[in-house]
């Protein structure tokens, strides 16, 4: 059979690419790559980030500056074996059907990108040089403060001798490196370089589809604070008498909520200012959406739609049950990939959603009132959830959840509108209209 | 009502953006500007080019090499106004709703790029200046021979004097060309700079989704030559029944096409190059493709699933009326726009064939065994049809059709099967199982 396009779209199993990143310390190299690795992942496309640092740690974890000096031989050697491990483990790893390895180290000098280059063409892997470029010393510092001194290397020590020193091994840094193609000797080399947080980008030679959709990726990425919110419509007809799909309207309650809704949202959004509203095309999520304030923009998205349930839209899972034995056995075995008849799978979901990650990714504050399915898989992507466990998790109805992107990974507030709606979460085998979720289930 | 979502997936109605061409004669600024505007109109958002030389023409029909040197004042006072002639129609235009212009002419000099900007800027307008930069001698003349000698401009002159002429033309404005930001006092524009045909780009202060779309689209152009095959599945029996959508097995004559699919791929290649399969996950389709050779790679799109008729899939026409007779008059109506109840509206399959397109446009060879819906707004798109029209073009089954992308415009040849099949078009108002499209509905 012949392999399905997976959610960029191209077929990967011929493609391997090294992610080499290149920059300074404190200029969101590893910002970048997990953030990369994370999409990737969630497209299930297998990545895997290989960062030199932490090679270099399980042989000196509290190096001084004076490790980072070019002129001190036994540091240059130590990080030279560092790379020489990671890019092993990262060869293995591709051996093992890896698809795409993030190299997360300075790669500062050229010599050091052309071992790399050499090494991975030897292995038949594309090398793509990702290059985060500042020279705005607010936000080094800033970087500096937010991540690099929670950083192993300055466990237990006095944070202002800490940024000292960091800055003392940057200086080390900057004395041998070179820019990407600085002196055009690097012009046949694939890269993304990217200049002060995305303000500018110069994109070289990109080779093939899948390296375009990773640069198009990073180059949307931005850094200003922000937040996206989710909420499920209220609870709707369909809810009430546990049947799926469909376009129902709203329950009493489920009215309640959308008249609760402005409230919870002006409350968690803490300062004035105006969000975005997505919803689907779905009644049930205007109808959720119709009375947050005028001067929000609202749009309606056909890719927030609810799965389609095929041939069980509208039915009960007694139902389902009763007339598809097979496929209701089937589901419950992978969840994520069964694909109801004539409807979608978790996994078709995940494609359709790329477009909406890629807006959200460049958008600011965005409010997305959406469907159970629908909110699991965006709500995997910000939480790096599991796709396995991901169409089983409890997402209640009539509650808010606010997702704050951080440097590292994503912080979650919870409201609840605090009016009572069924359970619509469902434990695998089970028929029941509505049941409680176990523990294990909740998000 | 929320605005929907575009094509594109954003709310165009507050973005209204200049796209101003820059770069040196014969650098395809054209080209790239009408492929803009292919995609932007086919995806319903309103874009126009100006192109200046046009405007030109209307006062120097056939000006010799001269007329564009800079010492020539004559001539510049005439270009000039050629300029204001553009910018003045552009923006009147703007005024009445379009939302991307596209302003193609050479704007080699910073002061003109300033007063484009400054013009633009003032009526609220972003500007997106698009650079082709190309050094390459042979692609120059390629595109002096394809396109420039059969510009108006050469009407009725030797070929060899007028490339000549052509080429001091472009000496003229080599003196007076600076690239963008060059000198680096430009860097605050919004700007894609192409180098060598997207060997290179360099993407400056994208500032919002509309922008980062439309340079998405032009940093995947390329020029190689290369051609799209287009083809149904071969007669199903739902087809047989005149019913819609489903997931049918093919009749006796879709297998006899099916076998035949390879010799027809075979002869309209012309010579000995594999291409790529894009089937879509129905039966039919890759059912359809199954004997194309193994060297062809093979992916499922579900992107290129059949036009979803919600409630109505799998039913006749007439039951169509019978069960839903509103919203059959509906349809016949807009048929653009409807959207089956639980379904979806070419509108919708539009949408969701945007990263099918994008990754058409990167890529080379490609056979598309697909459905009727879908093949219509895939062709519609290279051949540049109405939305009204398209939904209506009859697309007759066991038919490969074969297009190449020119410089100006697609080119297309057909190649039948010779295999008998039914009718599946269908007259507005009808409901007739199987008729004979009317003259007009061919593609």
């Amino acid at each position: 059979m012949a392999p399905r396009a997976n959610g960029i779209g191209v077929q990967v199993e011929d493609t391997k690419i090294c992610v080499v990143m290149v920059g300074l310390p404190a200029r969101g190299k590893s910002f970048i790559a997990q953030k990369a690795q994370r999409y990737l992942q969630w497209l299930s496309i297998d990545a895997q980030t290989f960062n030199v640092g932490n090679y270099r740690r399980t042989e000196a974890p509290h190096p001084s500056a004076d490790f980072f000096d070019l002129g001190n031989a036994e540091g240059e050697k130590r990080r030279r074996a560092a790379a020489e491990a990671a890019m092993h483990d990262m060869l293995d790893w591709f051996r093992k059907g890896g698809v795409i390895g993030i190299l997360d180290a300075t790669n500062s000098t050229k010599e050091r990108r052309k071992w790399v280059l050499d090494t991975c063409t030897k292995e038949g892997i594309e090398v793509l040089f990702v290059e985060s470029k500042c020279d705005d010393e607010s936000m080094i510092m800033a970087n500096i403060r937010d991540v690099k001194l929670t950083s192993p290397d300055y466990a237990g020590q006095d944070p202002e001798q800490a940024a000292q020193d960091f800055h003392a091994r940057i200086k080390n840094y900057e004395k041998v490196y070179k820019s990407l193609d600085e002196d055009g000797d690097e012009n046949d080399y694939t890269y993304l370089k990217i200049m002060d947080v995305g303000s500018q980008v110069i994109i070289n030679r990109i080779r093939d589809y899948l390296q375009s959709r990773v640069v198009y990726y990073l180059m949307n990425l931005h850094i200003r604070p922000r937040s996206v919110w989710l909420s499920r419509h209220g609870e709707s007809l369909y809810n009430l008498d546990g049947r799926i799909g469909g376009d129902a309207d709203l329950s009493t309650r489920g009215h309640q909520y959308a008249q609760k809704l402005p409230e919870l949202v002006r409350d968690s959004v803490g300062e004035d200012r105006p969000l975005t509203v997505w919803t689907s095309t779905l009644k049930r999520t205007i109808s959720t959406a119709r009375f947050l304030p005028e001067n929000y923009n609202q749009l309606q998205w056909k890719a927030l739609d609810e799965l389609d349930a095929g041939v069980c839209d509208g039915m009960t899972y007694q139902e389902i049950k009763d007339v598809y034995p097979e496929d209701f056995v089937q589901r419950d075995e992978d969840k994520y990939n069964y694909r109801y008849r004539g409807g979608e799978s978790y996994r078709d979901v995940v494609i359709r959603l790329e477009p909406i990650i890629m807006e959200l990714e460049r958008s600011e504050d965005i409010i997305i009132v959406t469907h159970q399915a629908i909110l699991r898989c965006i709500y995997a992507y910000f939480m790096k959830k599991d796709q396995s466990a991901s169409p089983w998790m409890n997402v209640p109805l009539h509650t808010l959840i606010k997702l704050t992107p951080r440097a590292y990974g994503t912080e979650e507030q919870r409201f609840s509108a605090d009016i009572p709606a069924v359970s619509t979460w469902r434990g695998k085998g089970s028929t029941a209209k509505h049941e409680n979720p176990t523990a294990g289930a909740s998000i």
